[in-house]
């Protein structure tokens, strides 16, 4: 039984094919199920044959788009790396395969981007995925002695935004120029020495309130 | 010769109202100084007594747009706090008056955002000033035996990257529910605690260089 399940491969690769075509043409603009049919050669109900519907094409195509992201953040995790190390590996390599993808086609990863902006729903699961395995390691950094006093989900979260412009390829594509690898690890580095709970200000609403002379 | 220059000022500042009118109209979209007349009740050619070209018409909008956050700046950098306290000043401050102004009206921020990035050469002198402020701040710090190891430059780049999301009005609407004063405390105690020069990771091409297998 094996031919069938190939033709559905084949089929359904096509159709990713297609609709990396249409948005390099057209940039993020929405696209029906019946235009993509027209543009792979298909008939509007044979379509549905691969992708049982529009919400699970999208999917398709983020998995797609997410692979090689997952696939480096399941390497990093699994590694001997010593615990520092291992998180600047986790954010530098996903920076770099960003880079680089931006770097084939600038116009064709923007309009991916707003793809993934519009139907946030479809990304959401592998936002989630990505701070899954950061607690991972935020919690092996932990056993070793790092960020005292904090929570697994605080640090996540202080992490995140710490490098922010290195993750999300909005930030990224924004301020690329003044982003490298480098200074990344002077930014791990400073997480791993400085984060902790001593830092949280006690007079923080007094600084804020003070009022422009 | 006072009244020729109330004139000048009141024809200016009914200008500028009319067009954060149009903006909150109509969004971003692009303003002609013969539609802005027509939506002030002047003449076409009676506008150019009041602004010049459209060029100084936009770095009026954006100096309004600022004013609020160079005062605070002003009031910070001369202000005695002790210098930790004084740069989370100069983060939180302007990080609690975008919240509010987001707050106020958030399609109006949104708009004025989008503007803001599609004229980024009317935006550019704030951003260069925002960086000549926090320069000095680091140079203080540095007095006082932080961050060292490395240059004023090389600091203002990376603590503008670990606190990007609180500065970066785009990324700041993207992600405010998970942004507070208490977060943002901690990142700069961080930053005090950890940042310096002995973070550079001497292996980073390698970690970067590892494949998925």
């Amino acid at each position: 039984m094996a031919r069938p399940q190939t033709d559905i491969e084949a089929g359904r690769k096509l159709l990713l094919t297609t609709v990396e075509k249409l948005v390099r043409a057209r940039g993020a603009a929405d696209i029906s199920m019946t235009e993509l049919a027209a543009e792979a050669g298909m008939s509007p109900s044979n379509i549905y044959r691969f992708f049982e519907s529009k919400e699970a094409l999208l999917e398709a195509v983020a998995e797609d788009w997410f692979a090689d992201k997952i696939a480096v953040m399941e390497d990093v995790v699994a590694s001997n790396l010593k615990v520092p190390e291992k998180m600047l590996a986790f954010f530098a390599r996903r920076f770099a395969l960003m880079c680089r993808r931006y770097e084939d086609d600038p116009e064709l990863f923007k309009s991916f981007c707003e793809l993934g902006d519009r139907h946030f729903e479809v990304v959401r699961g592998y936002v989630d995925l990505g701070d899954h395995y950061l607690a991972m390691i935020v919690a092996e950094a932990m056993e070793a002695g790092y960020f005292q006093g904090l929570s697994i989900d605080q640090c996540v979260s202080l992490i995140n935004q710490m490098v922010f412009p290195y993750v999300n390829p909005n930030s990224l594509m924004m301020i690329m120029h003044n982003l490298s690898e480098e200074k990344l690890s002077v930014i791990i580095g400073t997480i791993f020495s400085g984060l902790n709970s001593n830092h949280a200000h006690a007079e923080i609403k007094n600084l804020i309130r003070m009022t422009p002379s």
